[in-house]
């Protein structure tokens, strides 16, 4: 047997359980509106976002970094779930309880160097205080929206609630230090509203 | 208008038309059994997957180029889909060239200065010549395998031409040069033999 191969089998067993991260439903449809997208897929795309839209991060931004970040930050929903429907200050300290939770139990899968490693990594994500969390976050926060709401997309029938000022002032925190995409956000409303599928 | 509205509206557009990839689906089904994966989600897998396993990469591969790489390896198939069983000379030859409009057609979407940057990553990926794009390839011929006949997998009754030894022999070109991922690939056939999931 060669050197290392019980660490490679916990690896193995690492990556077999986040498969499931392919059965996990997210709110959010895909932009032909045929389906609700998974979180598996969402990542890819935050990621292949990270690859295309670098260019108007705060300098010095690591994008590969970022691109870490985003492939890791929803893992934890193999054990949680995607479930953030309660916003009260309760619900959401019980579902960062859960959360963490589910971070140990997962991440305690890997070799404890890589257990560390994997575990701040998510950590760093959801403290959205670096440069690279906080450009990750606003891709987060952008993608759903013009998912929804971009070019050729369909709106969200389901979600009535969205209009126009709602959606900006939710989109705002995470997107207001990117001038950009904060004005894509704004455009992408108003001709949301534009062309009916935004209440405005 | 801010700086940059028209390029990065160009952006959007081909970030909306990856989103397609979400609908293309593979031959593999998920480790469950339940469905057939989609190449979106399978590239998440496959990026998640060089950063669980970077350590069995040759000595200097840069691991962040590895993640690039399979991130966008599959986006082609946006046009040309996931056609690959006509193993013949002409057959080949006939997919590399579609798959060659498509890339022209999907990354022309881009500015032309990243047009040419993601397109020099698909191309560095098909090539399978810089110690990146041979790592990502063994990840991308390791992970179908562990999906369908690693620990918990149900096996391939779609595929009972899948033997034990045509399965070592279809791997053995991309993994040989990894002695803990080819030892892989060796214990996982063995064991998938011994528990009946795989013709012996
Ligand atoms: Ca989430």
């Amino acid at each position: 047997m060669l050197r290392g191969m019980f660490r490679l089998e916990a690896q193995v067993e690492f990556l077999l359980t986040c498969d499931r991260l392919k059965a996990v439903t997210r709110t959010t449809l895909l932009h032909s509106g045929e389906r609700a997208e998974n979180s598996a897929e969402h990542s890819w795309h935050l990621a292949l976002m990270a690859l295309t839209l670098g260019e108007y991060a705060l300098p010095g931004t690591n994008l590969s970094r970022v691109v870490e970040l985003l492939i890791l930050h929803d893992l934890v929903e193999v054990h949680a779930g995607d479930v953030h429907f309660d916003q009260s200050e309760a619900g959401q300290e019980q579902q960062a309880r859960r959360e963490a939770e589910a971070a140990a139990w997962l991440f305690g899968q890997l070799p404890p160097d890589q257990r560390d490693i994997f575990g701040a990594a998510w950590q760093e994500f959801e403290a959205r205080q670096s440069p690279e969390a906080r450009f990750a976050r606003a891709l987060h926060t952008l993608l759903p929206m013009l998912l929804t709401w971009g070019p050729g997309a369909v709106g969200s029938a389901a979600h009535p609630e969205l209009t126009f000022q709602r959606v900006q002032a939710l989109k705002q925190p995470a997107l207001a230090e990117f001038p950009e995409l904060w004005e894509l956000v704004r455009q992408t409303a108003a001709r949301a509203v534009t062309e009916g599928i935004m209440p405005g």
